[in-house]
């Protein structure tokens, strides 16, 4: 490859493009007003399904995904379900991984670092003594999670390590699982009976 | 169905094991510990893989997801990426969905009530000033979560909302979504230069 073109591609990332996004929101702050959605519905037991297609961003509705994407969650047999899907908390856990992993190849292209491997691997301890409502003084949700990241590229370690920082600090996944964030919940019940 | 086999599977919840395995682990807290995992592989840009199968739960390693799920993330066209998944951050909004929908059918059935329809729409408001380093009073992560849920049963609509209710205190994603939690990341980086 050219080295023109080794810029443009470098780790898959379009980088003028992503500079020029950059840009646009600095000419246009009010095109970063998102609002991601998904919807749900219950099948049997602890088995449901989420369909995710349309958001609004950039000032519009997006039109670029044109099928929806279709994830199934469950209990395993364990907890009285069925394993039709992993469990809603391990999603949280394939969140943080993505989150991190899409932010550190933005960043290494931005940086010129190209990368050769990245995989990670999540844990999350979770004592379900909370969920259960065994024990008041347990949290129901994960206690901690761990991410270990495997990192080759070319540049040198300290480099490597400050993307995966980087990324961190820029991360939406990251910041709401390790800060939280506002959940309001609303219910229209129909009645059988 | 007969009295019997209406209460052995209301809701799809198999209701005398549910109340068994809480006699389990009442009896035995210990096996209320759990590890559940992810492993994350980058493929492209934005985009990249994550496998779910393994996790270790009631003592043991779980051997009955026999085939791993495999979810991908990547960021839309508007974002710079390729579509190819959803955003992780959307993997969010399926998780607390999921979530509190499981909970609501066992609850539901531990209560004798019988469910005919559950479906909820999740909406999440993110500035992207946060994450694109473009204001440093913009938080990263989601500025509010909205679930919306529709229930239908064979109870009132206080009995119905009030499964819904109890679904969140008990629940393990709107815990970390709101209260946020620890995340602990390392990173081992081969550098090629």
């Amino acid at each position: 490859m050219s080295e023109t073109t080794t810029r443009v591609a470098r780790n898959g990332v379009d980088v003028p493009t992503l500079f020029a996004t950059l840009d646009a929101v600095k000419a246009s702050p009010e095109i970063a007003g998102f609002q991601f959605r998904a919807r749900n519905t219950w099948i049997s037991g602890t088995h449901n399904r989420t369909t995710i297609q349309g958001f609004f961003g950039a000032g519009q509705e997006d039109t670029t995904r044109t099928e929806p994407f279709t994830y199934d969650a469950d209990h395993p047999a364990v907890l009285v379900g069925t394993g039709k899907g992993p469990t809603p908390v391990e999603f949280l856990l394939h969140a943080v991984a993505a989150c991190l992993t899409a932010g550190l190849a933005n960043i290494a292209a931005a940086r010129g670092i190209t990368l050769h491997r990245v995989e990670s691997t999540v844990e999350g301890d979770i004592d379900l003594l909370g969920i259960l409502g065994l024990a008041a003084d347990v949290r129901n949700g994960y206690r901690q999670i761990r991410v270990h990241f495997e990192v080759d590229g070319d540049a040198s370690a300290e480099e490597l390590a400050a993307l995966v920082e980087r990324s961190r600090r820029r991360s939406a996944v990251y910041d709401v699982l390790t800060n939280g964030t506002d959940v309001v919940i609303d219910v229209a019940a129909t009645p059988s009976r």
